[in-house]
């Protein structure tokens, strides 16, 4: 996803960098440039690409950083990229889960801090190769109300490089709304070793979805949001469909049990588990399924 | 189980017939006789054997019903051998779960239903065919005082039979805790698809077997049982000894994972979450674990 926010925004004249951990991803570009699969052409910019250790003073003060790691390495990303934010350096947070905000606000003001989601997709081929097929748009909103006026700025900016944003009166809804489907898709999905449709052919699929979104929306509502349990419970089962994302094992899926790495789940419905035991509100579904990936975890080994 | 009990007791001279519904069963003990394979030798005994539906009148108002059947399979088979059974017939129910005591209530009065459990095993090399490895013990109790004269003559039966059984003053204590035993382990390996010493290493399994326990001891209170969690959960935690049964994996598992049939599970965590909502108790994990193997079940499409 770095590299198709990154590529987009650089192909609309923006100066942009790279930010990454991965030695074969950061070797691959710097020695054939990042190559960009596009569904009908193929792009090869030359960006600059570094890892976080290798940050330097030239690069001081960026005016936007576009954070897109995994939930886990967020943290340690911004520890590792201090050396470039500055005062005015604004944040735009696209990962998928809650509790960035929390994370986030150590390094940053809030009035610096924008938050977003986008259906946007990217896959890699390999290092240096990202496969960009399909379209999607990204929803923004800053996360006090003085960070608007810089919010809009950004606004224009991805709008001329096609990336199709809306300015968002609600993202933490949209946020949460996304959280729901990853809360309830990633985790199930994961633990039963089935995909989308399959998953949505049990005849408990909607006892399950409505429980645990009823657990979500409890606690969002604590934090100020009020969730359409309902229009949420919809936009779950649209993606059943076999036609459009039902075929599909969820990102989860394919970290654990495809590539025996470690999952978001802490991010996801940990998360609600957490911020529910801040409130004293019981969310066992949550709890007990974040607990059966981790365990799944151990049993796989995954790293 | 059935070959194993009936055996045992045709050795010490009672009379013994067999039910069951497996057609090559039946047709290879008619055609070759029962073969007992001890750990140090091999019985055959030519003992009759029905299938329900020819149980005639010969048989009507047998002494004693030894209840093996699976958890689902009792109501039926009690429906079935209705002509076996008259006023003064006793049933000793050793079957796994909770919940029989509502079953059996239908078809023979409270005075003659004696409960029990045992920690005998059987195996079936194939049709007609027991392989009888091991010791084991009976624990046995009339759910009733008015039955107990004849429970000690039983018990007198079973032990000239070597079968060591056991007089209980507590057997219902006994079947909730065998019940816990299953209700954790069973449910978890199974959707964990782990052995029981697996299961045991997870930095998660203490807190899930505190919860399932719990949950167990809430609804066993309400039925007048006050479990020590504490001794139950240290019988859970001995099972994960790789010299005792940690390499095993439970029985559950070898229905659903291996041999794709149906679990027990309503008759275990089922059962509780079913008893729990009468008692309006919350037992959470036993409802999410249920509604995950039956999950499995219809992902495995288990017959």
């Amino acid at each position: 996803m770095g590299s198709r926010i990154g590529l987009m925004l650089h192909q609309a004249g923006n100066e942009v960098i790279l930010i990454d951990r991965w030695p074969d991803h950061i070797n691959a570009i710097r020695e054939k440039g990042l190559i960009g699969e596009f569904e009908d052409h193929e792009v090869i910019a030359h960006l600059p690409i570094y890892s976080p250790e290798e940050i330097v003073e030239d690069h001081a003060n960026v005016d936007l950083v576009v954070a897109l790691t995994k939930s886990m390495q967020l943290e340690a990303m911004f520890q590792d990229i201090q050396p470039i934010i500055g005062k005015s350096t604004f944040v735009f947070c696209l990962l998928n889960g809650l509790g960035h905000e929390e994370t986030l606000s150590k390094f940053v003001p809030k009035e610096n801090i924008i938050f977003g989601t986008t259906t946007w997709t990217a896959g890699l081929a390999g290092p240096g190769h990202a496969k960009l097929v399909g379209t999607g748009s990204i929803e923004m909103e800053n996360l006090d109300p003085k960070g608007k006026a810089f919010t809009l700025k950004v606004l224009e900016v991805f709008q001329k490089a096609k990336l199709n944003p809306i300015y968002s009166n609600n993202v933490r809804y949209s946020i949460w709304k996304k959280a729901c489907i990853n809360g309830t898709l990633n985790g199930l999905c994961t633990i039963l070793d089935c995909n989308i449709a399959e998953f949505g052919s049990l005849s408990v699929a909607r006892n399950f979805i409505e429980t645990i979104v009823g657990e979500f929306a409890a606690v969002a509502k604590a934090e100020g949001i009020e969730l359409n349990q309902a229009q949420v419970i919809q936009a779950i089962e649209a993606t059943y469909d076999v036609k459009t994302q039902g075929l599909h094992f969820p990102s989860m899926y394919q970290d654990l049990i495809r590539n025996h790495r470690k999952t978001e789940i802490d991010y996801i419905n940990g998360a609600v588990w957490q911020k529910g035991k801040n409130y004293q509100i019981d969310t066992p579904y949550c709890a007990f399924l974040t607990q059966l990936i981790h365990a799944k975890k151990e049993l796989l080994n995954a790293k």
